[in-house]
């Protein structure tokens, strides 16, 4: 056990979150803590609340930051809205739907699995057949952009399906948010939860939700409790309403709060619309100098993120060697394969602060020097032009 | 809505937690966020870890902090532990063992309740008498520190007839650890859990666990799986266990893991021993300001805790103003009374980085200038010059 206080390394994150946190956000952070209940931290989750409602294009008075990671977002969102005997259709198109399924189980529900293939869209006519198959289905849930494989779903057509037969919709959009289009009351998801570690380049840690009118009239009108007094809405409420007089349920964590604020302030100075486009623009100029380079996206055009890019390892490189020396040598994380993609892919982000024009030639350079040096086969040299071309517009 | 930067106001936090943040902490926090998977953030979980066991006095290998705050502590205890149908001896003399009533219905357990007045620590006649008329009880849940009283129970001997009737013991530690004697080993404790922002002086948002042996038996024997992913301790060992390869759990809060770090490092740095003592020898000082004042402590001296004075609201003193006016005048934060106390006590902590000696001459001066410009019946002048003989041991 060392003795000293810890200094992290110099480090680029481009991997699937968290991505790089901005100098003025990480000053944000560190200003000195204040008390939960302080008037001025009061004012400041208002701020929060409404900020984050033009994130996610809601006017839901439900809408708030859970104090933990997206993964206790995605349990928020089940646990209030998942009753013991309910069946809920799961779409799993990569690791984040699986997660869903076991969600839905531990709450006591049946899982009716709606299964695509890793690196494909959730396809909404599988979806309808399920749900003409079990015309008793309380929800739909799925990942709006599967973190795993880079695919993006049609979340307005499998929302208004998933209400076409009575049923609330569950979104995960924790790589979606801030970073590709996503309008939460104009395609009327229910419920929707996120990470602060991705498009809103925030320090990792908090995950935002919101409810629509339908899920709230669902939770207050539950037949059993919710299971997770952490995470029951029907508590959070009172200490996240809009009333003056806010109940305690827990101590906030104050500063990634402050974090917060300022991450969402940048992004609502940027504009919503400007920040996908800015993520859209990045992705073309990066996806022109991997194919250049030789290494194919592992997504069809259609459904790629562009904050997301997977691609095929190329025959002759060593996956971790590679991700141990771009981090070593160039100070450059990317993402590693998960699930049935470990060894198979490797997942570059372009999220958020990360998603910058300097980026896209650090990452495609140190990509063409590591794999040029192992002697994998691919076109060196060719990367950058072909970034440069897309950049200048040319 | 604001289009600006949120700016804290100075605070001196003197309330029950969070407590004051020393700088040296929110600059840890402050540093370049890395990624959860990264060697260097590796090698600082496994510091963190052995940082914690010697926190918590204990050797366990299933001792961590939980990425949420106490309140996500508390019920990943419970989650674990209990399973439906279980009986479980709860002790409540204050807001938490409410709580923890609230955790065992929730995990379908059978809450047996063993009750004392506030402000009183829990009484080891009454659970022995609870566990022999309850003899299949599986665990007996206590608040070692109770936040909403500033009273303290003998957990040892708790403990021991816990084991004595064959029961586990989950132990709330939330504002105990580091602040008052804690041996999770030599006591026996089987789970504990605790808050970053009470005597640690870390930002809130993290909550330090342990498990023993024998929980962790009965963890890996369930008949029912633990109800919550996110806090199944079974996929959190996975994350945080002994080996080499780190299985993926959800993402960490890398920037709070750096603020925890410095805070343990800091503890360790004192000695916990001497910290224990610290903070018993300005409550004394505390203590013999507010008595000469006129104000009267909730809890008899035997059981009170030193990082939390709770003392009686006086007669012609309005609470929410008093505590405006420390607020906006003097900066000072004090904490409002909870539960059933509301509008009877005030809760002065002496916590972590703010149990130093100026907090208390702080906080001295500036209660006997509000009190005695209300004209509530206090003996103005007299606070001060009684703290000083206590600290300067005459």
């Amino acid at each position: 056990m060392s003795d000293n206080s810890f200094h992290p390394p110099l480090r680029t994150l481009m991997g699937p979150g968290p991505s790089d946190v901005p100098s003025r956000i990480l000053e944000a952070l560190g200003w000195p803590t204040i008390g939960h209940l302080d008037p001025a931290f009061v004012g400041l989750m208002d701020e929060i609340k409404s900020l984050l409602q033009y994130a996610f294009q809601t006017e839901s008075q439900l809408t708030m930051p859970i104090s933990a990671p997206g993964s206790a977002g995605m349990e928020a969102c089940f646990v209030n809205l998942v009753e013991p005997g309910d069946k809920v259709i799961v779409c799993q198109n990569g690791v984040f739907g699986g997660r869903m399924k076991e969600n839905v189980e531990r709450c006591g529900g049946q899982a009716v699995m709606v299964m695509d293939d890793w690196g494909k869209p959730v396809d909404p006519g599988k979806v309808g057949d399920a749900l003409k198959a079990n015309s008793n289905a309380k929800l739909v849930a799925f990942v709006h952009a599967e973190t795993s494989t880079g695919a993006q779903s049609d979340a307005k057509t499998l929302v208004e399906l998933a209400h076409k037969h009575n049923c609330l919709a569950i979104v995960d959009a924790v790589t979606s948010l801030g970073g590709t289009e996503l309008r939460v009351d104009e395609w009327g998801i229910d419920a929707v939860y996120s990470g602060t570690q991705k498009c809103l380049s925030c320090v990792p840690g908090i995950s935002p939700v919101s409810f629509s009118e339908r899920a709230q009239h669902r939770i207050a009108n539950r037949g059993h409790r919710v299971q997770s007094w952490f995470l029951d809405m029907n508590l959070i409420m009172a200490y996240w309403g809009g009333d003056a007089k806010r109940a305690y349920h827990h101590t906030a964590p104050v500063n990634a709060m402050y974090a917060l604020h300022e991450s969402l302030l940048m992004l609502r100075e940027e504009g919503l619309e400007n920040a996908w486009q800015r993520h859209y623009r990045n992705h073309l100029a990066l996806r022109a100098g991997l194919e250049a380079m030789g290494l194919t996206f592992i997504v069809d055009e259609a459904a790629r993120l562009p904050q997301l890019n997977a691609v095929t390892i190329p025959a002759g490189a060593d996956d971790a060697e590679v991700r141990t020396r771009l981090l070593e040598e160039h100070h450059l994380e990317i993402g590693a394969g998960l699930g049935e993609l470990a060894g198979k892919v490797w997942r570059i982000g372009l999220m958020g602060y990360a998603s910058r024009v300097e980026n896209i030639t650090r990452c495609l350079g140190a990509l063409d020097a590591v794999l040029s040096d192992m002697g994998a086969g691919i076109n060196s040299g060719a990367a950058l032009p072909a970034a440069e071309q897309v950049l200048s517009g040319s």
